[in-house]
C-alpha cells in the first residue's frame, strides 16, 4: 500500500540496494557505489546482481529477496524490461529510485510499460522516484544516487537550498553551478517520468524540512494542478519557493514530451499557478542561477523600489532599463534627499536614480549614497562597483557591509568586469554579500526578491 | 577649419601631447603616460605642465605653444574650466582628446561652457574626442590613451573588434571583459559628450578600415540621425555593426541626460534606424557580450532556422523555447532525415528539434545528428554538449570541428555547468569555436547571427 505522503526515508534511508550492481569502474551502477562511498553513506549498501558475489569488500546479492532485511530504497540500474519482474518479486522494499530510461519518454510501448509499472507499485504498496531520473542528492543524510562521477559534475556543500527538477540533466548542470560557486544545497531530487513520487509530494517534505531554506523548481509539467497549488502555498508559507517553468512555446513543448514524456501544457496556466501559490517564477537557467545566488543570501522583501547605485554612469543607465523591464520600481529620490545628496557627495554626482557618483567616486560616498538613498523607503537596492576609480579601495566591501547591517536591505552587488572585479567579488562573497556580473543578472536577481517576473 | 570626416590621425598619431601632465604615479595623467609607454606608442609623447621640466625621462613643456612640432593629438587632462584657454592659445593642434568632465553633463553651466568650447575648435579647425571621456584604446597603431591602469582594467589583445561607446565605464568594462575572454580588439573609442567628433564619423572611419572586421556600438544618443543611419548603413554593408541602446525607459533616459548630457530620446525611433541601416540590435550588456563573443569567430548567416542538439533534454527544451522568444525558427527536422537519424541514433534518441541525444550520447552521434539535421536546410546549430555522459570524451571537439568544416555552417557550443565545463570550454576555444555558458547565452548568440532581435 502507497503510504500516503510519507517519503521522507527518501532523505534519510537506512539500507540502499543498487540492484544492478557493477564492478566495473564507469559503468553508471558501479558510479552510485562509488558515490555513496564518497559522500559518506551512513546506513547499509547492498549490491545485487547474480553475476557477482562481491563487488569490492560488499558481498553482492543475486536478487533482492535474498537479502534478509527491510530495504528503504532500491535504485534500479538494470533495463527498463526487466525493471517490472524484479519489482514484482521484492517483497522487502519500502521504496525505489528506477534510474532506468525506456518508459513513456521513449512512446507508446515505453507509456504501456510505465502504465503496468504504476499498478505493480500501487499493488505493492512501494513509492517510486522516476523512471528516467537520477534519484537523490542529499548532503544532510549523506547520500547520492546520481551517476555521475564528481570528476565530471561537483557535487554542492551542504547548505540551505534544495532543489527538485523533473530533467535530471538540469539537476547536473545547477549542481555543477552552485559548487563552482560555492553555493550549498540540502536536496536535490530529480524525479524524472513521475509513475508515482511527484514534485508535491517533495514539496510537502520540504514545506517541513528544517534542512531547506529555499526551495527551487525546474518544470516541464504537473500532474495534478490542483495538488500542486496546495503543496507549493502550503511551502511558499514557510519559505521562499522559485520555479522555472520549461516547454512554453510550441516545440519546447514538443521536446519535453520526448523527454520525460510530459504534456506541459499552456504556460499561462502554469504561470497563473504560480502566482496563486506564492511561487516566484523565475525565466529560465539565467533566471535560476541568479535566484540561487541571491536567497541563498537574502530573504525577499515587501515592495517593489529599488535604489540603483553607481559609479560608470554607462552602466546605471543599463541597469535602470533592465530593471524597469522587470517590473521593478526605479522611482526618483525626494528633494530633501537631492539636496542632502548634494551637500555631501563631489559635485560631479548625479543625484537621481541611479546616483552616479561617477569616476571621481570615494568609498565613503557609497555610504552617504546608501544611507540617504535609503531614508526615502527603497526595498533594496543594486549597488554598482566598476573598480576603474583610482581612490576606490578593497576597503569599501567592510563599508557596504556596515551600511547593509544598518539599513537592514540587501544590497545586491554588480561587479563587471575581468580579473580585478572578479578578485573583488570573492571579496564580497567571503563578506555574505552575493556579486552578479553583469547589469542584467543583478537586476534579474533584485527581481526575485521583490516577487517580479519580466 | 574641420578637416571634413578625416579623424584617421586619432588611430595613428605621430604625436602626442598630455596637457596636464603630472609625475604623481596613481594620477589620471601620469596612468595615461604609463600606459603610452606601455602599449608602445611610436610616436613622440609630450607632456606638457608649467610644473615640471622633466616627467620621467621626458621633456616636460611649460605649455602647447612651446613644443616646436605639430601635433597630431593632445590629451587634456585639466579641470574643465581650464580648456578653453589652454585651446584658444594653441595653434600647432590638429585634434584633442578632452578627457575632463564638467560639460553639458553637469547641466546648465556645463552646456554654455561646451558650446563656447564647440565654437573655439571649429573656428581653429580642431578635431575633438569628448568631452568627459577615455579617448582611444588602438591595438593597431599602440595608442592608449585610458586613464585607467591594467591593474584595474585589463587590455585585450590585438584583434578585429572595434567599439563605439558614449560611455567610458562601458568601454572598460567591455575592454576587461574581452581581455578575460582572450577576444581581441582593433580601435576602442569613448567619445563621451561628442562635441565634435560623433559615432558617425567614427563609422565612416572604421568602415574603410581594413584592421577592423566587427563594430561594436554603445548608444545612449545620436545627434544626426540621417548622418548616423547614413555612416551606419555604409559600414554595416562592408562588416557586421552591432548595436545595444541604452535609455529605453523614462528613468534609463534621465540617467542618461545626468551621464552624457544625452537627450536619449525615443527607443522605438532608434530601433528603426537600427533596422533601416542593417544594425543588428542587441539587448543590454549580456547581449553585447555574446555578440562581441560570437563575431569574433562567425559571421552572420543567411536564414533564421536554427538546429538545436543536446545530450540533456531538460537544457534542450529550455534551449527551443529561448530561441523561439528570440525570433529564431526551430523547424522541425523532415520526415526523411527522421528516418534516417531513427536508423543511425540510439532508440533512446529523440529526432525532433531539438534532437536530444541522451545520457547515452557519444562522439559519433553528435556528428550523425548535426550531418543529418544540416541536410534540411538549417543555417546554424546549437549545440549542447554536457559532459555527464560516460561515452563522451574530450575527441568530440576535433570531431565537432570537423563537421563544422564540412558543412560550412556556424556550430554555437553551450557547455553549462562547473569545473570540467569549463575546462572543456578552453579546448572547443582553442579551436576557435565559441563556448557559451547558459542556453540563453547561446541563443543570444544565435540570435546575433541571424540578425534576429528579441
Amino acid at each position: 500500500m502507497i503510504t500516503g505522503t510519507d517519503i521522507s526515508f527518501f532523505f534519510d534511508p537506512g539500507s540502499i540496494a543498487v540492484v544492478g550492481a557493477s564492478p566495473t569502474p564507469g559503468k553508471p551502477s558501479h558510479i552510485i557505489l562509488e558515490n555513496l562511498k564518497i559522500i559518506g553513506f551512513k546506513g547499509t549498501t547492498y549490491p545485487v546482481n547474480p553475476k557477482y558475489s562481491y563487488i569490492g569488500d560488499l558481498k553482492c546479492y543475486s536478487s533482492l529477496t535474498e537479502i534478509k532485511d527491510n530495504i528503504d530504497v532500491a535504485i534500479f540500474v538494470i533495463p527498463a524490461s526487466k525493471v517490472l519482474e524484479t519489482l514484482k518479486e521484492a517483497d522487502n522494499l519500502k521504496g525505489a529510485i528506477i534510474v532506468s530510461g525506456g518508459f513513456k519518454e521513449v512512446g507508446d510501448e515505453g507509456r504501456k510499460l510505465e502504465e503496468e509499472l504504476k499498478k505493480v507499485i500501487e499493488r505493492k504498496g512501494i513509492r517510486v522516484l522516476g523512471p528516467n531520473c537520477l534519484g537523490v542528492y542529499d548532503t544532510i543524510s549523506s547520500v547520492d544516487t546520481f551517476f555521475v562521477t564528481g570528476e565530471k559534475v561537483e557535487r554542492p556543500k551542504k547548505g540551505g537550498l534544495s532543489i527538485l527538477t523533473q530533467s535530471g540533466s538540469f539537476a547536473l548542470m545547477i549542481m555543477d553551478e552552485m559548487a563552482k560557486d560555492d553555493i550549498g544545497v540540502a536536496r536535490v531530487v530529480s524525479y524524472g517520468n513521475m509513475v508515482d513520487v511527484s514534485e508535491s509530494d517533495c514539496l510537502d517534505f520540504l514545506a517541513d524540512d528544517v534542512a531547506t531554506k529555499v526551495v527551487v523548481l525546474y518544470i516541464e509539467s504537473v500532474d495534478d494542478g490542483r495538488k500542486f497549488v496546495d503543496a507549493a502555498s502550503r511551502c511558499a508559507k514557510k519559505k521562499p519557493v522559485v520555479a522555472v517553468k520549461v516547454g512554453k512555446r510550441e516545440t519546447g513543448v514538443h521536446a519535453a514530451r520526448s523527454h520525460t514524456g510530459a504534456v506541459s501544457g499552456r504556460y499561462e496556466i502554469y504561470r497563473a499557478a504560480f502566482k496563486k501559490a506564492g511561487i516566484i517564477e523565475v525565466d529560465g537557467y539565467e533566471g535560476l542561477k541568479d535566484a540561487c545566488k541571491v536567497l541563498n543570501s537574502y530573504t525577499p522583501v515587501e515592495g517593489k523600489k529599488v535604489l540603483i547605485i553607481t559609479d560608470g554612469g554607462g552602466v546605471g543607465v543599463s541597469m535602470a532599463d533592465t530593471c524597469e523591464d522587470m517590473g521593478l520600481e526605479v522611482t526618483g529620490l525626494t528633494e530633501d534627499t537631492r539636496k542632502r545628496l548634494r551637500s555631501k557627495l563631489p559635485v560631479i554626482s548625479a543625484t537621481g536614480n541611479p546616483i552616479d557618483l561617477t569616476g571621481s567616486v570615494t568609498d565613503e560616498d557609497y555610504v552617504t549614497a546608501l544611507e540617504e538613498g535609503f531614508r526615502d523607503g527603497y526595498d533594496l537596492a543594486i549597488v554598482t562597483t566598476l573598480w576603474a576609480p583610482p581612490e576606490l579601495t578593497e576597503g569599501l566591501v567592510d563599508k557596504l557591509k556596515g551600511v547593509m547591517e544598518i539599513c537592514n536591505k540587501p544590497l545586491i552587488i554588480c561587479s563587471p568586469g575581468g580579473k580585478f572585479a572578479r578578485r573583488m567579488s570573492k571579496v564580497f562573497e567571503e563578506m555574505g554579500m552575493p556579486v552578479f556580473f553583469t547589469p542584467e543578472s543583478a537586476a534579474r536577481a533584485a527581481a526575485v526578491l521583490t516577487g517580479c517576473k519580466r
